[in-house]
């Protein structure tokens, strides 16, 4: 099955199109944790657990392993692997280089860590997601608009009257000979969002930046959808759902937040979740 | 003592530009060595102790590491703790993220993995370098302009006339605000380096892309010496020297190759190492 099709079915079987962020930001911990390897993992283990009926997805962040040290690639490891069978594993991690070099990236990513999709940069040029795309039952997702507010520093940059991101974007369109290229596109921007939908309606979207970052997940969730409504996407947040409480009651205020946000995203859909 | 000035001294004490890459390949692993973390250390421990005195900087490349699993992190850890004291490690990891993440990403980098630099991907903007650049007695390396057949892909299009990498090279000048900002511009367009270095006279520029990529050494050393010939610059090559020989005699000819080295790009400054 190809990710598309495992995403598609996962926010069918969910209702759902949220994607829960698994950030262990070490402030967020909650009482009873260290923020060492092993109680960072049985944090993320328990985040799972308690916003699986709720997530279309979840995403790693890589940094936050990396920045744990050799055990903390463990963690990431571990963390994946409880995610369940049947829903999609993006990695973020934006990697981006050539050649060999793409090639043990995607290899770290899809045999190593075991993730069904994980995001790119493609400021190297087409060539650079060559051996990620090689790999045709995995996702590979496009950093194309960001959600930060220096975004447009590079992405709107003008190439024959348009923004660069939206330039990209149709390449990416292009380059999509197995059909395994989505794109990143920032909550923050919903204009832009949908821009990209209608250059690229086939296209999986993550959207990350509703909660923390100020996105506005209906708005969002509507420009990913597009015109007719059925557009792929999913909508990512990771602190709102992981901070939501910092007691003992944790688990149950990530999946209040996790079925909030998921109502909130539909409602941007008109399916309306009271 | 700033990147910069470790940078320019571990030049002028070896009388070299050379950037040793510390990539370890499969394939290129000599008789007698495994694909197994402790082989690969090392590997890479003697191929260190065998360049000591032709380089000016190493740069061991993040992929081939993560490669490895969890413990190829602590190879990454060990292999830039074995490198002289006097000479910079350039981690070639090519991150770019937002916010909290990138801030993670630089602590991994610099605190976790203790690089003296990191190459970076500027496409998500200013404030993603901001954390980096916060290391102030760190360097960051911008990926401008790629070694790969494709770069042009997305470097070349065309803003108010002129490329993109060289819109990003100027930014990156006005960005700048310590002074440890670089940039990463490939070998293999040697008209292109010095285009940046009319731009960015002072910033230090990392060369990839001589020997198994094809560049040529002496034009790109050139060029990144700039008109003045005292730009601050490493031209870097992995595969000609790690896999200079797959006999016992690895050791010898991995020195023999970095000197050759070392004495092209001299003589690509007219200092001549005949």
């Amino acid at each position: 099955m190809t990710f598309r099709e495992r995403l598609r079915l996962a926010c069918a079987a969910r209702d759902s199109h949220l994607c829960v962020g698994l950030d262990p930001v070490r402030e967020q911990l909650p009482t009873g944790f260290e923020p060492d390897p092993d109680d960072v993992l049985r944090f993320v283990t328990a985040i799972i657990e308690a916003t699986a009926e709720f997530a279309a997805a979840y995403k790693p962040n890589s940094a936050f392993y990396e920045a744990l040290g050799p055990a903390g690639m463990e963690v990431l490891q571990a963390a994946i692997a409880a995610v369940p069978g049947d829903t999609p594993v993006i990695l973020d991690a934006k990697r981006g280089d050539i050649d060999h070099t793409a090639e043990r990236y995607a290899h770290a990513a899809f045999d190593v860590l075991g993730a069904g999709a994980v995001t790119v940069n493609a400021y190297l040029g087409r060539d650079s997601l060559e051996p990620f795309i090689a790999y045709k039952d995995r996702g590979v997702l496009v950093v194309c608009r960001t959600s930060n507010p220096g975004a447009g520093d590079v992405q709107d940059l003008e190439i024959n009257g348009e923004p660069l991101y939206l330039t990209l974007a149709r390449d990416c369109r292009e380059w999509d000979e197995h059909g395994n290229l989505g794109l990143v596109t920032g909550a923050t921007y919903p204009g832009d969002i949908a821009r990209i939908r209608v250059e690229c309606p086939e296209m999986p979207l993550l959207v990350p930046g509703v909660g923390a970052q100020g996105g506005d997940a209906e708005a969002a969730a509507a420009a990913a959808a597009g015109e007719g409504g059925d557009g792929l996407f999913v909508v990512s947040s990771s602190r709102s759902v992981m901070g939501a409480s910092p007691g003992a009651d944790f688990q149950h205020a990530a999946a209040d937040a996790a079925r909030a946000l998921r109502d909130r995203i539909n409602q941007g859909l008109g399916q309306g979740h009271p």
